[in-house]
């Protein structure tokens, strides 16, 4: 509908005479170091950036003092190794924890979801990762020395493993209880099965298959 | 297979004994504040602090400082409204730029597109949004006294509305053309149809509709 001619569309190779264009460098900085929040690609880093600078000075602020401070106050506790800003955490501390029994999560998120199912009352180790040779994670990256230690210290009854039923959890689960079992500690594993309300009708066949094989024998009712 | 039984479960309603277990609180706000960025919810904002405390330190505090030069320095060109450092962007600032054409677009993002297609020499007018009045973004809101103000400086010869073709973008690019017509300034929107290598197999049949109604008549070769 113009009536004059634009520019021609690269496909012709006719030199173009624009200036090339690019966001100023404080915000090509913002972009880039957006990018190292994991599942951040180089469009939704550069959303973010245009979202904090439009709508939200006042998230970005707040941001940026909440990295400042957490890299400052957060540490591992030296007990269970999960995020904390005192030497040993809370849990740890606590009198009410049955020091007998000791789970290990892979991360601090999978202790949050144990405390949330209020079926624990032990205490944890937390291993921050996972054992995964390809990506070069071995057993002294998840701090196994200090498991088996924490494991050994006279009160600790049974390790309950909770890691992952993925083939980097299920293989670390199965290091685990080689090197526990080798010292004679108890070790569990926690079950798999369908979900509770779970329909078989909806259920994966590699669940189904394990929750056969792994069945419960009943008894009847006294 | 724990021959001791453990917690029951939530269900029994039977009172837990474990302590409330809450991440620190350092920790607590980052999470939060992560949540600033849009498509952020809590389990992300969760997994980016986890992984930016765990294996990130440096890109963590390489994004607060991000954060705070850009809250200091970025602020929006006098001319076009992008995003710049300086009064007036390194664009408008060019003399190898067609003065005579002015491109409205919705966000910067939309006018590096456009510059990354190499189709256009004019220059622009950033509106930093869409007219929306249910999110009660109104004229004002869009800039759009500062867009007429900026087509009527006596240069400008064409305003390409180029805001995108959904429902907002449309109802902006009609109220644009409407103020710009009663000024008498010619006004222009960009092409809407088929994509360039697209087939009608596999285009949806809105944009097929479009790209009938709005067909070009060809003339035979000289």
């Amino acid at each position: 509908m113009s009536s004059r001619p634009l520019a021609q569309p690269r496909a012709t190779a006719q030199p173009f005479v624009g200036c090339p264009m690019k966001n100023p460098s404080s915000l090509e900085e913002l972009i880039e170091s957006l990018r190292c929040l994991p599942g951040v690609g180089p469009k939704s880093a550069q959303r973010m950036a245009f979202h904090l600078l439009q709508r939200d000075h006042a998230g970005a602020a707040r941001l940026g003092q909440a990295l400042g401070r957490s890299l400052e106050r957060i540490k591992h506790c030296e007990r269970c190794n999960t995020f904390t800003e005192e030497d040993v955490c809370e849990l740890c501390r606590s009198p009410r924890r049955d020091a007998r029994l000791l789970c290990v999560v892979e991360t601090p998120a999978d202790m949050l979801m144990m405390e949330q199912a209020e079926c624990f009352q032990g205490l944890y180790f937390v291993l921050m990762g996972r054992l995964s040779p390809l990506d070069g994670v071995g057993p002294k990256d998840i701090h196994l020395d200090r498991l088996i230690k924490r494991a050994e210290d006279g009160v600790v009854r049974e390790v309950i493993v909770a890691t992952n039923f993925t083939m980097e959890g299920e293989a670390t689960a199965h290091y685990i209880a080689e090197l526990l079992l080798a010292r004679d500690i108890k070790v569990s594993r926690i079950a798999r099965g369908l979900p509770v309300g779970g329909e078989l009708e909806h259920v994966d066949s590699g669940t189904l298959a394990q929750a056969v094989i792994e069945r419960r024998s009943l008894q009847a009712a006294p």
